[in-house]
Parts: structure tokens; C-alpha cells; sequence
């Protein structure tokens, strides 16, 4: 069974028999070509009939041996219409999670289905079960990473600030093979390690401060991504602790990983165990998050998901401390679910390091 | 009148009161805080009666002397209902047209407005008059831009592949200030050149050849955007004469802009020229696109878009010819326009060149 196919199976599963899908991510993994449309449509329509049809403008490049029809536009035609003759009626229409209100509310004037539903799910879940050919690159993307880090590593130096050492960090990956970010490298020293989703300022590093490396590649379409924190010179007691708790829990959540277990149960494990050391509160997200194709794919560990792990499933593992106006720490790996148990993508060592 | 103020205006003059806007770009441009949410929900709920408020995940950061409301929530929380209790009831919600239909068809389910209205063009027409210090980065982009086509064409060597070329831009924008590339560069060696969005591959570059280059950097947040096609080692009187007629269109063009034309005419002068030289189905684009924070912003210079140019509009104008086997030649500009005309922002020549 091919991918479109088995999206169809879980639209049936739903009662459903068509679908829009719109993101650029999802139809290059149904379609196998990856078309960025800007500000303009596309879209792939399937049918449970197997009439499949591409939307796409004529600015475009699609190989003509698609199997598939092709409706093309150019940019002084409104492809929406198009679109709504082919929608069935009186039948829910199943539609992408991403598709853009500018086409959504317009689809929904013209088509005349029963209903509008977000049926992502149907692509995510299929998604979401890595075949081999996508975990050889989620492994070929995670070696270079590792590989990267222990190079990151080496440029730490006393003085420097988080761009220094970041801006360093595109030309390592290239070395190394990889084709660029899969996202942009997240660099905090000290307190700026405490802040979501930092990518790094003036602040100089110095003795005894924390550095949080949250950084991954992109090779040959897939993402890696994996976080380590360093320490500086020397480390206190009390930040030794907070590390320690944080390495605890990683590797409790990793330990516990196999097809059945409950996400949830995943993350409470990382969460109690830092809660029993009295941080509870400074584990301020979920515990990790879908990877492959891009780096947020839908799916997570965290205490709302209550769905079982299955085989083929590959996201991170990363708990982290947040202590404001002192430091961060967070350790964070990639997994796949295999039949019975687990494969850690990442190699990179875990016990502390002062650098 | 701050820039929310002006939007509050726009809703006002289409009877509208509320609206939720999305685009983490949009809302960068109305307080002046890039935030990007990922997959995460973030909104900025505009009301005619100033009680704005922001919808932002915990995980980042807004400065907290924001003069706005902020609305926090964390992984395990769902936003839509904490932002449809604001909906007033009964009134039209515009939406942004970017909205995701994970967060519009439930916020549609959740709110009690008596319609969801794409009216994104409320932001947009405040977008589309860029303020003095957009201009003056906006110039400062095309400047670095000029700078680094002089670099771009002297690393053109018979034999390369377009990878090969592209590969060198980052560094040399990097070198002359860029913050970065504001889109993947477009090279295209002889018939390369003719497919539309041709991010490069593996061709030779040869004697006789087109080298089509459409590139641009980002700098202080704004985007510039140009292309250039040089001819290498020699020039065929047929691709001459190609070239002259997308040099003369894009001239013509040029040469209308002021306030009050309508887009539409400008883009009827340049392909006229080229219809008239029998080039008119080659042209398969429209002629330009606004630029800004956003290197594609609402707004084109197309057949479609009736209206009149505005002070302050900031815009590319961008004719080609696109021949199926052989070349492709397009020629591209931004323009500001000015009081009574226009400010080209681009110096770098345009006679046809011989590498």
C-alpha cells in the first residue's frame, strides 16, 4: 500500500472519502516532491475512489510522469472554484490542519460539502510510522549531529558571546555533510539558558555559567535535533543537582519507551522525577515532540497526549530545568520505537562536562 | 495613529469591529516583536475599542512593558476557548488570512460571531505604505544587494554548476552585512533559466549560455529581491534581441510608476512590449510583487490588480521571457514610489553583459 493509500484507509476509518491536503510538507511525503508555493495554492485532492488531483500553478515544476492529474493554474486564475467543482457534495470534506484561512473560508462558500473537518490526523498518522528508507536518514542526520556537537564543543571559549558561537556553527554542519539547520540554533549561557526559545545574544560567557546547545541538520530531506549542556570552568553543587535530575529523568523517559506505553505515562515519568527534587515547576514544557521530514511533526510526549507509542514512531526525549536569572538545563536525544523497545539515535555522552 | 490604529480604521471602514490576526509577520509589524510559534497558537486580537490582546504560549518571550494585554498559555492548555470568550458576539470576526484551519474551523465552532471574514487586507493596506524607516531599510538591503551581484558575477566560470555558483552568495552576502538570504537563491544556466522557481542543479554552465540570477538578503528585518541574466562568452542575435525586449518592457514600466496608475496598466505596458516582439506567451508570470518585512507581501502588479498605486507602495518589477529548451531572461528591480513618481531602488546596470 502506498502513502496515498494508506491515507485513505484512515479517512475510511473516519467515515470520510475525500480530502484537501495543502501543506507543503504532507504532499511532498504523499507525492514525493517538495513544491514551495509561497503565497500561492496547492493542493492535493484525495478521493477514497483514487481520483486523486494535484492543484498547482503553473509557475511551478512537477515531472509529468506524475501518476496523477495535474489541474493547473496561473497566477490570474482563482484555482478555489476549481477546486470546488471536484468536492463532493452532501459528504464531509477532510482538510489539512495548515491550510490558510484565504483559501479555507473562500472553499467553503463554493463547495457545497456537509461539513468542513480538520482531518490531518489521517496524513499525521501515517506520518508518524517511519518506513526503513526514513529512519536510515533520521540516523544519517543524527551522526552528523553528533558529530557537530563534539565540534560546537571545542569552540566554547571564556569571553565569547552565544552569536560567536553559534555563527559558527552553519560551516561545521557543512563539513560534516549535512545540507543546513533544521532549525536555527538555540545558544544560552547562564540565565539566557532559562529562556524558551532563545536564540542567543551579547552576554559574555564566564566562569561557572551553563551552555545550552539546542541545535540540528538537515540531510537529505530529514531533521536532527538534540540539545547538551555544557558547564564552564567549574560547576556548583547545586547546579551538579539540577543537571543530575535532569540526566535522571532522560534517561528514566528513554528507558521506559516501547510500543503500548501511553506518551503520557512517558512524560509523567521524566516530570515526576523532577518534580520529587522540588523543580517541578521549572519543567515548563512538554517532554518532547515528532521529528522526521520536518522538525516539529505532529505528535508529542506530554501529559495531554494519551495515544500508545508505536513501532516506527521517532521523536525526542528532552527534559530541562529552567531556574530564571541563573541557568538551564536540558538534555534532549532522538528515539525510534522499534518492534520491542527502543533505538537512541544520538551517541553524544550525557555526563557532565565542564568545558 | 499608531499602526494598530490604523488597522482598527480599515476594520471600521468595512463595518468591522474585531479581528484576529495570525501571521507571526503581521504581527511583528504591529508591536514589534517577531515571535515564531512553530505549530503553537499566537494571535493578536485587535478591537475597535482599543482592548487589545495577545495570545502567547509561556514557552516565549514578549518584553512585559508591552502596552497590551497578554494572554498566557502553556502546552496543556487550549487557546481557542480563552480567545472566544473575547469574540464579540453576533459581529463579524475578521481572520487573517494566514490563519491555520487547526485553529480557525474550532475557533469558527467556539465564537459566537455572526461571521468569519478573511479581512487580512485591513493589515495589509497599512503594510503596503511603507513608513521612512522601512524605506531607508529597504534601501539599505538593495544597496548590500547591488553590492553583491558585482561579487555574484564575477565567480561566473564556464564549467560550474548552478549549485556550485549559489553555494558562494551566503558568504559573500555574510561578507557585505546581510543578516542572511531573504529566499532561497534562483539560479538557472541556459535552459534552466526557463523553469519558473529553478533553485539550481547540477548543469554545466557553457559558452552561449544565460545565467539567470534572481537573489536577495535580509537586513534589519527587510527583504531585497533582484535578478540579473548575463550571457556567457558570447550572445546570439536571437537572445540579444530577447534580452532588448525584456530590458525595453521593464524600462516602460519603470518609467509609469507614480501615484494613481493602476497596477494593472503597469503591468499591461511591460506586456504589450513583449507581446508585440512575440514573446507574450513566454511571460508567464505577473510583472511584480510587494516587498517588505516579508520578501512576498499582499499586493502584486498584475492583470488582476486593479488598483491605484499609493505613496509609499514598495514593490519588484520583474519582466521575462522564458523559451522551453534554450534560455530565460527576467530583469528585476524594487521601487519605492514617491510624492509624484518613483525611487528605483536597484543601480546596478542593466545593458546586456557579456561574462
Amino acid at each position: 500500500m502506498n502513502r496515498i493509500e494508506k491515507v485513505v484507509e484512515e479517512l475510511k476509518k473516519k467515515g470520510m472519502e475525500q480530502m484537501v491536503v495543502t501543506d507543503p510538507f504532507a504532499i511532498d511525503y504523499l507525492i514525493g516532491k517538495f513544491i514551495s508555493p509561497g503565497e500561492r495554492f496547492l493542493a492535493l485532492y484525495i478521493t477514497a475512489t483514487g481520483e486523486h488531483k494535484l492543484f498547482v500553478n503553473r509557475l511551478f515544476t512537477v515531472p509529468e510522469e506524475f501518476g496523477m492529474e495535474k489541474i493547473w493554474f496561473s497566477d490570474t486564475e482563482n484555482p478555489i472554484p476549481m477546486l470546488a467543482q471536484f468536492v463532493m457534495a452532501d459528504k464531509p470534506l477532510g482538510v489539512d490542519k495548515n491550510m490558510l484561512a484565504k483559501f479555507l473560508l473562500p472553499l467553503m462558500e463554493e463547495a457545497k460539502a456537509s461539513s468542513y473537518v480538520n482531518a490531518s490526523i489521517c496524513v499525521d498518522n501515517v506520518r508518524a510510522c517511519k518506513e526503513e528508507e526514513e529512519k536510515e536518514c533520521m540516523r544519517e542526520a543524527t551522526r552528523i549531529n553528533d558529530a557537530a556537537m563534539a565540534r560546537f564543543k571545542d569552540c566554547i571559549k571564556e569571553g565569547m558571546t552565544e552569536v560567536e558561537l553559534s555563527s559558527q556553527f552553519l560551516d561545521i554542519y557543512k563539513e560534516l555533510g549535512a545540507d543546513g539547520f533544521s532549525f536555527p540554533p538555540l545558544v544560552g549561557f547562564g540565565p539566557s539558558a532559562a529562556i524558551g526559545h532563545y536564540e542567543g545574544g551579547e552576554a559574555r560567557l564566564k566562569k561557572g555559567d551553563c551552555v545550552l546547545i539546542d541545535v540540528g541538520c538537515i540531510k537529505n530531506g530529514y531533521c536532527s535535533d538534540m540539545t547538551r549542556t555544557f558547564f564552564v570552568g567549574e560547576v556548583s553543587d547545586r547546579h551538579r543537582e539540577i543537571y543530575e535530575t535532569v540526566r535522571k529523568a532522560q534517561l528514566a523517559a528513554l528507558a521506559m519507551i516501547k510500543p503500548g506505553v501511553r506518551f503520557s505515562d512517558i512524560d509523567k515519568t521524566a516530570r515526576d522525577i523532577i518534580t520529587e527534587a522540588g523543580y517541578g515547576p521549572n519543567f515548563t514544557h512538554r517532554l518532547g515532540h515528532f521529528i522526521g521530514r520536518e522538525v516539529h511533526e505532529y505528535g508529542d510526549v506530554s501529559a495531554t497526549n494519551h495515544e500508545l507509542v508505536k513501532e516506527g514512531n521517532t521523536f525526542s526525549i528532552e527534559p530541562g530545568i529552567y531556574i530564571e536569572g541563573d541557568l538551564g538545563v536540558r538534555i534532549e536525544d532522538l528515539v525510534i520505537v522499534t518492534k520491542d523497545g527502543v533505538e537512541i539515535l544520538n551517541s553524544f555522552p550525557k555526563e557532565l562536562t565542564i568545558v
